[in-house]
């Protein structure tokens, strides 16, 4: 197909992997000849919706920088959380993205992100469709809570994993120094799918004990129960690793520890939720007694890209490549997937599935895959984990820290 | 001198290069013709006390066991929090000691820990001179928290202060993915010494803004003044880090956000500490209203060896070696230190001094590293710092974890 200028730009939160897949699609634009231009709207959608366009091939001037930009944590264009009304109730905001892309003549446009991203790119395509417009919107995936429907895994996801995996790791190093019993509570992200707390049962790939109990938030938590588990495995083991979710609801829906809560909603309606750790770490001091602490992995688990797992990145790079192809191929209003093919080898091929179908979707943590004592992940769940945390890219570090790949607010229009 | 057995063991907090001490007294004393057994106490002096002893080189059967070692968190043979009583009172746990080194034949007992536990490498110096007994004690220092008297830095350190840094970076980059102003709040640990607090300065090493404020636990800390100044950073940078030190204090000695303290008090009177990020993010919320997080990097500053720093690791290693010169030399009561030689390059010389001199002693960060507006660090705090970070170890990694090395607890005598 005949192609002009393209477009990128990134939403929802951040991951150790996204600025990988953005390499991927910068890569694949600068080796196309049909593609001339590429463009990124800084903030998401925000920055399409603001002329706050940069000029991408006046920064990523080597392989170096691309080299760089896969391993630099976070959003390098920077992220929002718009989320767009139905067109047919409001299209103001639509005809100003419209105008955008159709000034700098985008024939792509490619949004980055998780499942509300998707929902922007599903009503994108369809209202350029609707209106004959020759744009196509292909999103890219992105999401450390692996939560997304119609692919195999997410990339950030197996960053997040392998991070959570190795700290839980080194935490239970930690905790074993001492000849008392002693309760390690590790809250770990995962608003409503348990996928990332599930991951540090790779903690114990290597032999380890820890973590001895695993709580994801797919299953009803019980304080009895738990308080049950948590008495035996000390007695058991000694010093003991209890990972959970930070989204753990008792079987009324309520969720633990909701009067540790600060009670505030995204823009999104999400609930903002922290404490779990905190409330079971005071349950367990009370019922049981022994030495307790609560450890919250927190933001470290989506931006600490110095330990990202080398199939991530290498996989995030990959379908951002793809997506280019994809759009090439004349398509529009597709979301790049991963299809798994084994487990053992591990492999996985990159296809695309419409974007309406992923979008607002929450794929959870199969229930099949935890134990029966609902604090385990059974083998079928390990050997679908195992393979995303796999390999350690070469971190670029300079003067002891890590580099990182920062682009320059300079935008080629005039901001509005 | 003539020589025979030895003994290891360690105490106080863990941390990610005590390991590579116990590796470096491990492997010199393996290399000496003048030591015959290596003995490891589990548990420090409670594992002396309580015959729980193991034989090193039972476990320690080649270099890759050592080299593994070296690069595992936390410590190999187990911590313990005892304070010996003053001999001249009570000398019942004194003699017991000195049965278990004598039943072993040990000519020199090593004790790797921070400032309690070289109180009780000195006190059993003095202790057995006093008894006339052929017993040698060398004290190896240990604290990530560098508060140790007498030696420029300590092992253990440089290590939490390269996860520091990099932790903060890649925390600056999640942080300024929005459009809309932000403070990230990252509590540090440190109860009575900003040194870990002031290596989140090195996050800037490679031209970053972030970490634009950092409040150390060395100056008194006024609620006023930081919302002075971080209204002031958040006008200027729109997303700004602020890293705060778990021990800070108001200027009547009151530790900040007391109230959201738990109380509690360890062995050695230490009080238990929390919540300072909580307060001082409720604290914001209120008086600037932006959004507002609080982060703390909590027991990864500590155990994530595998983002350690070379420096740290080989001078760790190297002091442990050098611990066991000091004793063939024929020294009792001695601390190995470190002794700066220059800043650029990078000198040291490991040399000692008596451990009764680093006892109970506590290491502020020097006031006059702290700028004028006592929020960052200046250029001599710098120039200390940056070395201690430098170089990454090549960190063995199976399955897509990190590897450790772990002590069967297996005794060579009976379990008092």
């Amino acid at each position: 197909m005949s192609f002009k200028n393209i477009m990128i730009a990134q939403s929802g939160g951040p991951s150790s992997a996204i600025n990988a897949s953005l390499a991927g699609v910068i890569s694949a634009g600068m080796k196309s000849p049909h593609i001339q231009q590429i463009y990124g709207a800084a903030n998401g959608i925000d920055g399409v919706l603001n002329n706050r366009i940069i000029d991408i091939q006046a920064q990523i001037r080597c392989e170096e920088d691309l080299a760089l930009l896969k391993l630099t944590p976070a959003m390098a264009l920077g992220s929002c959380r718009i989320k767009l009304p139905d067109y047919h109730q409001d299209s103001s905001l639509y005809e100003t993205i419209e105008n955008t892309l159709e000034r700098y003549n985008i024939g792509c446009f490619f949004y980055l992100g998780g499942n509300d991203s998707m929902d922007t790119a599903s009503k994108l395509a369809s209202y350029f469709t609707m209106r004959g417009k020759d744009i196509s919107v292909i999103g890219v995936p992105k999401t450390i809570d692996n939560d997304l429907a119609c692919t195999d895994h997410t990339p950030g996801f197996g960053s997040a994993a392998k991070y959570i995996a190795g700290t839980v790791k080194s935490i239970a190093r930690d905790c074993e120094v001492y000849n008392t019993p002693s309760v390690t509570l590790v809250e770990i992200m995962g608003r409503n799918a348990g996928w990332l707390t599930a991951s540090s049962v790779l903690a114990r790939l290597d032999g380890d004990a820890a973590p001895q109990l695993i709580y994801l938030c797919e299953l009803p938590f019980n304080n009895d129960n738990f308080i049950r588990d948590v008495t035996v495995a000390v007695r058991s083991y000694r010093n003991v690793v209890v990972t959970v979710s930070e989204g753990l609801r008792y079987a009324d829906g309520s969720y633990v520890g909701s009067d540790f809560k600060s009670g505030g909603q995204d823009v999104f309606g999400h609930q903002d939720l922290s404490g779990v750790g905190t409330y079971l770490k005071a349950l367990v001091s009370a019922r049981i007694g022994c030495k307790i602490r609560s450890v919250e992995l927190n933001v470290p688990q989506r931006c600490a890209s110095f330990s990202a797992s080398l199939t991530d990145i290498n996989e995030s790079f990959a379908i951002g490549e793809e997506a280019v192809a994809c759009a090439l191929a004349g398509n529009t209003g597709k979301m790049m997937v991963f299809e798994r093919l084994s487990d053992h080898p591990y492999k996985v091929k990159i296809s695309d599935v419409d974007v309406s179908l992923a979008a607002n979707k929450v794929k959870p943590f199969p229930v099949e895959w935890i134990s029966e004592n609902s604090a385990d992940i059974r083998p079928e769940g390990v050997s679908y984990l195992a393979p995303l945390i796999q390999g350690e890219p070469s971190v670029p570090y300079q003067n002891g820290i890590p580099v990182h790949f920062r682009f320059k607010r300079e935008f080629v229009g005039k901001e509005r």
